[in-house]
């Protein structure tokens, strides 16, 4: 029997896991691995948290859970995958069937025949195109290297300002990483927030964290210029004139498909700069499967293609590549639901589905949101708060997006509502979602339940809510609904927003109706600290008559702008 | 207009949330609660919690999130509800549609007409109807008064040993709870396993984590007798004549509906003792709903009436109650799909749907199973066991069932779960969920994905798999098969079973081949610390010829049996 000859080129992720389960699926075929690193199978989303010291054995990014270093040794035998590191893949002749390499250090040349590429290139960092940009101590953090050169610079310990670029996914986890490491932090985002995955108000609670953990979070704003003595960093300059000192400098202004491998192959590359892959992640050319950072896959909600670079699609791409590269078109991979989280020092923050501003730029019909802020398990159990907002949209009500923020539970949070979306729920089945329920892991109504109640109760009439950024927006107009705080003195005591509001405790409401607006149109919005007792003021309100009320969702909790006390 | 009455009987979490949402929908009701005991609207979940000292304010059991306590003066002015404590309803007389209610301390009588009455009359203990158990120092742990009792016990300081005679939920939540009062523990069971919602070999799991944090398990043992000494409780003595020494015993046989008023007044009551709703959470009277303990509701697995006395239940059924109530039959409550979690010391373990005994027990056809275990994420996170038994069943492969043991993260797997079987998702579908995925949160592949992984690879035949319980039974029946222990010698050094298993480690395998039996249909079993490189075994020994080759789901970590070392 012929060998089938599988060359995956990419030994990350995607590639690894291709090629991993490529053998499992033939004992006998020929696999190898290329890789233009030292390092095979990383866990490179781990990077951060080394840099950052939570863990110090750097051999522990390259591990298998049993403690072996996944090296050429490791998948020769374990494997029986020849790995080639520090070994590029410079050209892909199609018609030949065969891959072009060259040595790294040596220049060597040779080429490999295959009978199936996969190709996991993976993604390469956006670069500042700013004037000092190639100045030492200017980085990206997307490779081993750089995370080698960041963890040195923790090590060297001479460091003390740090300047990340950049507020996304990676921006914030190499801004706590750094912070970590004793720096004093910056992060510069040119957007008008950090996270853009999240909505503004949601982000802007995360970047409140980021401050009060002693952050500099500067948003709206540019890099003009790195600043260089002698050839090293000093500062950065913002479009705006600012000086930033600084001597160390992260530029996470994203990510892009590293398809040039694949596009000077003539293969069809998609608008975002991936290769184009259909579910069989197949490529144009029948031989060439790819997967994981280099490639673009299907939105589940919009249907378009996407850049998704994350790790845990990236491997299962592979597995979906690898399989198919044995057994032919078999498996298909569905798409992403765009789900992410990320810790932000003593928050998380994550997403599945659509935020409130995606759904707008969609152009997403009949879409409904509201926020929900909460514990996520009951104060005697050190309840932590989270904050949300569910989306569902078009006539069924389905469940299209939930975001969730704070230092409580997320991953949960988001796990359960990723697995709510996958299965196309309608919010009358979220409302009696049977979660597993104890005081040490949620309370009695799980935040994701709340939520759906919130949702629900909207839906029919019965809540009508306001979010914090149109509160505030209305403020800025200036507008002046009357404000009722429904909770008790001492909580006012300790924290207000100073927006006007009357004190109104909710067991005080009934007989203070005499405090309110005469005009049963007037505009009133009720609020306490989660608008649990906001939410309860307005059927006693509408049942005394007035027309206009409404709750501030998610109460001083959900908040994110500045606050009196 | 006519004012609606509402009377709603029991005060603790369903009858709490019923006349709460009755309030909301109808401002001008006249709604009363009237409650047998003091207080109202208990965290019942949580007194285990207050009885071990994870907190030491009692109040926090009966507080709103902001801090109130939820008093009679709180249910006046907050909720404009009209709380009667220390009431008991000793009567319904329907026709007539009046409450016959007695002060608990007085003993006056006194009517209350209803329009509508709510039943929320929860669970009782039940008791053990040995001799002794009317010994001071003999408790249940239902009821606050319960609750005060065992806390002034561990206040007291003077009782060193305990006994806990059940080991279900409450069972286990009270052991852990003694233990940390500083108690010498012994759980005594009749059944051959505690929380029998587990399969037996996950439950031991449990078990062995109980054993060692300290505490003496005793299972298939029944209570013979309370044994006390001038009215005070001195031991246990047990059917087979061992005593076990104890100041303090928490009988935690089970709870049973309590359900006798409805029954007294001729409502129909289900086989379980509970009272008999439908989906409306309506009785065979149409004047009256229930909700909470008291009720059977509807298995969502297998369609028939269960009784479910679970916290977060009471609260969503109390929810529809007590919308029905004002509105009509206008929402309904679909049952429940068994979910439930508890903390054991250091362990979680939580199920939703059927573990594989329930689904032998119900007959359910075409049903697969597979044990997987894994980390919650990665080791350079600190990631901590998970064992997983996944079950699907029917000719789509739907996702049926899911339980989870272990120190890690098993709150988050099992809403995981819960959420794709409400989904009615198929295997094919899990395999490539979307769920969060950063290092903080879970690895890459996430363990429930992982899960399915396995189990696809089991129905594709790729993984032909064995339990431990089944390798058990074999070494019991004096069957040899040939062990194949793929980890690395070190491992082995540190660990191993003892069952005559050779250490062949993956990366060693091919070029040992010459080791294995020579009859190519031999039993060959392979496993390693959790499986993976013992799944990794099966395609290289197939390749070369080996037709019954197995892996041990779930490897060392799964094994709950005595090991060598």
């Amino acid at each position: 029997m012929e060998r089938k000859k599988i060359v995956v080129v990419g030994g990350s992720a995607a590639g690894a896991k291709a090629a991993a389960k490529a053998r499992r699926l033939d004992e006998f075929a020929e696999i190898t691995l290329i890789q233009k690193t030292a390092e095979l199978s990383m866990a490179s989303c781990g990077y951060p948290y080394y840099i950052g010291g939570v863990f110090n054995d750097r051999r522990e990014l390259l591990c298998s859970p049993a403690g072996v270093v996944r090296d050429t040794t490791f998948f020769a035998k374990a494997k029986a995958i020849e790995a080639l590191v520090e070994t590029e893949v410079v050209a892909i002749e199609r018609a030949a069937k065969l891959v072009r390499c060259r040595r790294v250090k040596t220049g060597e040349e040779f080429s490999r025949p295959y009978d199936t590429l996969i190709l996991c290139t993976g993604a390469k960092a956006r670069r500042l195109p700013v004037p000092g940009h190639d100045l030492a101590g200017v980085t990206t953090l997307l490779t081993m290297a750089d995370t080698d050169y960041l963890r040195a610079v923790r090590d060297g310990g001479t460091v003390r300002q740090a300047v990340v670029v950049g507020g996304g996914l990676i921006g914030v986890e190499a801004c706590e990483a750094l912070h970590r490491a004793g720096m004093e932090v910056a992060v510069v985002e040119a957007l008008d927030q950090v996270l853009t995955f999240l909505d503004r108000d949601l982000a802007m609670l995360v970047e409140n964290h980021m401050r009060a953990k002693g952050v500099r979070v500067e948003t709206g704003k540019r890099v003009a210029e790195f600043l260089g003595r002698e050839g090293n960093l000093v500062g950065v300059r913002l479009a705006d004139g600012a000086v930033i000192d600084c001597q160390v400098a992260v530029v996470a202004a994203g990510v892009a498909p590293n398809s040039d491998l694949a596009r000077d192959a003539g293969l069809a590359i998609g608008p975002s700069g991936g290769i184009v892959v259909d579910a069989y992640m197949q490529t144009s050319d029948e031989a060439i499967f790819a997967a994981g950072d280099c490639v673009e896959i299907e939105s589940r909600i919009s249907g378009a293609p996407v850049f998704a670079p994350m790790g845990d699609l990236a491997n299962l791409e592979g597995r979906v590549a690898g399989e198919n590269a044995i057994c032919g078109r078999t498996v298909t991979f569905p798409g992403t639901y765009h789900t992410g989280i990320c810790k932000v020092f003593d928050y998380s923050a994550g997403i599945t589905g659509l935020s409130l501003a995606a759904a707008a730029k969609l152009g997403l019909a009949d879409c409904r949101a509201v926020v929900n802020a909460g514990p996520d398990k009951p104060n005697f159990m050190g309840g932590k708060l989270l904050v949300s907002r569910i989306l569902v949209a078009g006539p069924e009500r389905r469940l299209m997006g939930f975001q969730c923020v704070g230092p409580g539970d997320v991953g949960r949070q988001v796990a359960t509502a990723a697995m709510a979306i996958l299965g196309k729920l309608r919010v009358e089945a979220l409302v009696h979602a049977d979660l597993p329920y104890a005081p040490p892991y949620s309370l009695a109504i799980d935040h994701f339940i709340a939520s759906a109640h919130i949702m629900e109760n909207t839906l029919k009439g019965r809540m009508a809510g306001i979010s914090a950024s149109e509160v505030w927006a209305k403020l800025q107009k200036g507008e002046r609904p009357f404000f009722i705080d429904g909770r008790t003195p001492q909580e006012f005591e300790e924290m207000h927003l100073g927006i006007g509001e009357q004190l109104i405790p909710l067991g005080a409401l009934r007989s203070r109706l005499a405090e309110l607006p005469a005009d049963k149109d007037a505009e009133i919005i009720c609020f306490c600290k989660i608008s649990l007792r906001g939410y309860e003021m307005i059927p006693i309100l509408r049942a005394h008559g007035y027309r206009n009320v409404r709750v501030m969702e998610g109460g001083i909790m959900a908040w994110p702008y500045p606050r009196k006390k």
